[in-house]
This record gives C-alpha cells, structure tokens and sequence, in this order.
C-alpha cells in the first residue's frame, strides 16, 4: 500500500513544541495537558487545549500506549469471507453482542475483514501493530493460523466457540465461550425420536469446525447405531442445506426426519423437501439449531430448532476480555465457558 | 476501558535490545532488520528474524509511523446504528466493493461500528490515534461531526455519497463518490409518465440525507406541478416503506404509480398494495431505486428499478483515497465523481 511521499511539507503534522509555543507553556507542561495528567493549574490546561483545537494536533499514538497500554478499541476478527458474515445472521447477531458491551465499557469495536484466511498475513501485521488492546476471534476452522498469530503478538484474546486446535501438550488452553453443542443435538434428535421417527437423518456443518463435529456427536449419542448414509455434510449456508437434503434423499427416499446443525442449512431442506412434495412435518420433521428468529419464524412451515443465545454469547466473550485487560487473570487462567442451549417448538417438528 | 495494571510484570513486551542480545548482533543492526532495512548480511537477518519470532518481539508502532507513516490500514465509518449495516444489502455491497479493492492494496479493512451518532467521540479518538492512514465515510447526515472530526485529525478521507454540509465558504469542498441521484429519478418518473400513468406517488428517503432530497428533486423535474400529498416520507427501510404507502392510500386512494427512493421500501410499498388487494403492475405501477438483486429479484412481481454499481463505488472510493495517500493531489483538489445510473426493466413498472 502506497504512503505519501516522505518530503512532503504540507503533509507534517503539528508537534507537541508547536502547541507549547502557541499557548505559551513550556513543553512539560504541554505534554501534561495532552496526557491527561494532574498538576496544571486550569488556565494553562484550557491554554494548551485551545492550541491543539486549533493546530489539529494529534498525540503520538506510542507514547501514549507505552504509559497506559490502552487504545480504547478491540479487533474482531471472524474466519469467513466478508459475503458471509453479511448474509449470515449468526455473525450480525453475535456482532450485535460485542457491540453493545463494548460501548458499555467505552471501546471501539474495530472489524477486521478479510476475504480469506490468505489475508491473515495483513491482520496479523495490524495486530502486531498494536492499534488494539485485545481481540475477539470466532468461526475458526481446524487448520486456523489465527491463535497461533495472536499468541505470537501477545494480544489478549477470548475466542467465540471452541478452538480446533489446543496446542501442543505445553501450551496452555484458550479461553473460550461456547454454546452446549452436543448436549443440544442430542436434545433435538431425542425429541424427534419421541415423535415416533424411526429413520432420523443429520445434515452437518464443516468437519473442519468443532461446533459442526459437535453436533454430529451428539446425535450419535442418540442414535450410535445410525446408519452411516444418514448423515450429509452441508457448509452451513443455504445451498449446502439445500445440496445435503437432495443426497440425502437420493440414498434414504424413506427418512421421516432430518436434524440439520443450522438454521440456515434447514431452510434450504425445507426448500428441497417442498420441491419433492414431502409434507413437513407430517411425513418429514424437521429441527434446526441457533434459533435465528429472521429464519425460523419465517419458513413455512415455522422452524422447531435449538436456540443458543448468540447476541448474550457475544456479550460474554467482551466481559471476559475485559476481565483480562484489567489484570484479574491471564488468559491462560481464565476459565471458559459453555451455555445452555433449549429446544424451542415450531410446526416443523 | 480498563487497562492492565502497569507494573503488571507478566504484560511486560520483549525489547529490542532483548533481540539484538539474542541473535548476537547490535541494537542497530537489529532495528535495520525490523525496519526492513537493506545493507544487513543475509545470515544476521536470519538470526535476528529467529530471535524476534521466538521472543514475539512486536515492533515499536509510532517509530515505524515516523518512518513510513503507513499502518496499511484503512477506516471505513458508515453513520448508522450496527443492526441497520447488517440488514441493509446497500452496506454489505459497497463494503464487498471496499473490501475487494482494498485487499489489491494489500490494505487492511477497519470497520468501524457505531451503536449510534453518540459515538463519534470513540470514532474520533480511534482515528486521532494515527491507527489508519485513511478513511472511507459513507451515509452521512446533514447534522453528522464526522467531516469536522476527520479534518481536525486530518486523515486522508473519501465520502460515499455527496456531504450534506459542504463547510463554510472557506472550506474546501470534500471528495466524494455517488450516483447520479437526480436524473435516475427522473428517468424512472418518465418512464411511468410514459406508460400512462397519471397520479405518480414519491416515497422519499429521510430529508437529512443528500442522496433522498436529490432523488426528490429528479421526481420534481419531471411532475414540477404534482400534488405534496403525493409525496410521503419513509427512512429506506422495508417498514418505513409500508408505512409511507399506507398513508399515500390514505390520501390518495387513486394513485396509479409509486416511485420509491430506494428498494427496501418499494418492497415494504409492495406487501401494503397486496394486502389492499392493489395489482402491481396492473393497477399500481412500482419502481424502486438502488438494484440490490436479493430484493429486486425475489419481489412478486419483481422489481422494476434504478440501477447503481453499489459495488463499483466502493472500489472508486478506495482508488480515490489511494491516489492520495500517493500524493497525487490532496483531499482538497480531488475530483469528486458521479457515477451514471440505468432504469432496470423488470415486472413491477
């Protein structure tokens, strides 16, 4: 990325000498004003600030961290390209979250977007910049360099679902909050066993995802002697949904329900199931998991599916990093955590 | 925002010297190497990239500024509340084009999200913390501080869409990128004139944005004698759309065309005529503004509308900013730019 030419006069930027001569105070006493520091009589704090009002003075962004090591901004970052955390609401929701603690405590919330992980290279230059007191990471996938970057730069970090990979035997576990997956799958294939269901299908998220790989356990603690062709890999997208149900009717023309591990991916099932003729759910139940009201109370019919309190989930991971930046307990310490999940009844299932 | 305790041992970063000890070379040879600097032995740039890898030594963030005054990241700022960014496809396209273009830059994306106008201090002391060497502002307000924030900090900035508030006399004019808003209109308005139609409703953007009065303006071109009360307010939202139509067929129960100013609410003005038992196009002509496919397409019928390259602005504005932040002119003397807009033929008009 291309900078201004050094030389360039009308490009320099007003020295903190500059404000003290303008207002008249030595450069101590300037530097005092700027910093916030006691011990300035009030005519001479409004004197300096009257001159950085009118020279666009701007502190130097180093001294400034090196006293008090706070830029009052925390980084998001998020594992998928920017297209899908726009159309998918699980991120605007848990986005939602973090935003409105962080203006609790005052921080800016700073979204680094990438376009893939190839762009990781770029985040981790900004974050060893240090232009953030800490950062917020969720949707990793399994061969994610971002824990390793952000331990290597020393940003504290609570991640929003469990890490892939702990880490060697000696590195310490990362502070982590989650929803209860598997306890939630098992919950929405135990109901649709009470309905009498017999021949129960799971459509999965990304195997490269342990929210996904939590799920399919906890419909095999269910059902551990499923068949194997029950079960289709989507990507957690519509499409995926839509593409997993089309095999999975291909292979079990006679299954009598379907689990799918998001919302998203339950609405393209639905679609393929309409598109066949299956009634759902007098010949196909179906049950999503996240609960996104703008997807499962507006599907036809409406969605049963396992809520996880996402905006809540995006709120906890901000009060947890902020527990860390504020000294009690390195992230090392810091203890994650797993909220409940609960199966909320539609007429799909 | 709390910091960690400053004497917090733990939290203590590696120095320079600490790498220049470990890989056995002195401070400046060491710095050379951090700095990129050419005239180091390849072996001792080696030795001295080991030793910053395993301390997980972070460069000093102001003295690189000093150097090259490039953070390689750019600030995006849109003045709307976080939830409005996430459901309105006009955000997720221009920032698509944003993010596209700025990573051929190899240029960080920083999004800045704001719950609401109230936080532009926080915005304001981001940007006065040198974190970003430019910014991109988009959906502007008549009242919004951003344009007086971003020059007291002087940060290189573009604007997507025309400023409301161009500054004084003395103020130079701001760069900006936007569509032509006033003659889309008026190709849509005589485009419904041209099929007949003779009492030609307006549902209007919010007045404090340029983009809604300018669209006002193209209506008023071509029916400069029409009733107010064929105009109604809405806020480019799919609510603020039904509502707008709802009071239109209030007072004007013989309407036989509605220009909306965007899609969102020719899609809200859509579901009321529907529930009135309006036919669209047959008794009601509809047009809408914008083009964003996932609504024009899906609407029944779909969406005759105004096209703009939503996702070709973004890109402008980032090669506007990086024409700057090359130096080849300032913010003051670059072009802003119009782009041309196209009426879209689909079913609704």
């Amino acid at each position: 990325m291309p900078g201004p030419t050094p030389d360039s006069s009308r490009d320099v930027r007003p020295t903190l000498e500059a404000v003290a001569a303008l207002a008249g105070v030595s450069r101590a006493t300037a530097s005092r004003v700027v910093n916030g520091g006691a011990g300035v009589r009030k005519p001479l704090v409004e004197q300096v600030r009257k001159a950085v009002d009118e020279l666009g003075y701007v502190p130097n962004h180093a001294a400034r961290t090196l006293v008090t090591r706070r830029n009052g901004a925390v980084a998001v970052i998020i594992d998928e390209p920017e297209f899908r955390i726009f159309s998918d609401p699980f991120f605007s929701q848990q986005i939602r979250g973090i935003s409105r603690e962080l203006s609790v405590y005052d921080a800016q919330l700073v979204l680094l977007l990438v376009e893939g992980s190839g762009d990781f290279d770029r985040v981790a230059r900004y974050l060893a910049g240090g232009h953030v007191d800490g950062a917020l990471a969720f949707s990793l996938h399994m061969d994610d360099e971002l824990p390793s970057i952000i331990r290597r730069f020393r940003v504290p970090t609570v991640y929003g679902g469990r890490p892939g990979r702990p880490g060697a035997a000696s590195e310490p576990a990362l502070p982590y909050v989650d929803c209860d997956n598997r306890g939630g799958a098992a919950e929405a294939v135990r109901h649709l066993v009470s309905l009498g269901r017999r021949r129960i299908a799971h459509i999965a998220g990304p195997r490269d995802q342990t929210s996904a790989l939590d799920r399919i356990d906890g419909y095999r603690d269910v059902l551990p002697e499923g068949d194997p062709a029950l079960l289709a890999e989507g990507d957690f997208t519509v499409e995926g949904g839509a593409r997993a149900m089309t095999q999975l009717l291909e292979r079990h023309p006679d299954l009598d329900a379907v689990f799918a591990a998001n919302d998203l991916m339950a609405s393209g099932a639905l679609r393929v199931l309409r598109e066949r003729g299956r009634r759902v759910p007098k010949e196909v139940a179906l049950v999503g998991f996240d609960d996104m009201v703008s997807i499962a109370e507006i599907t036809e019919p409406p969605l049963t599916t396992v809520r996880q309190d996402v905006e809540g989930m995006g709120r906890l991971m901000v009060r947890m990093l902020m527990r860390r930046l504020n000294g009690e307990g390195e992230g090392d310490e810091l203890e994650s955590v797993i909220t409940p999940t609960r199966l909320v009844h539609r007429a799909s299932a």
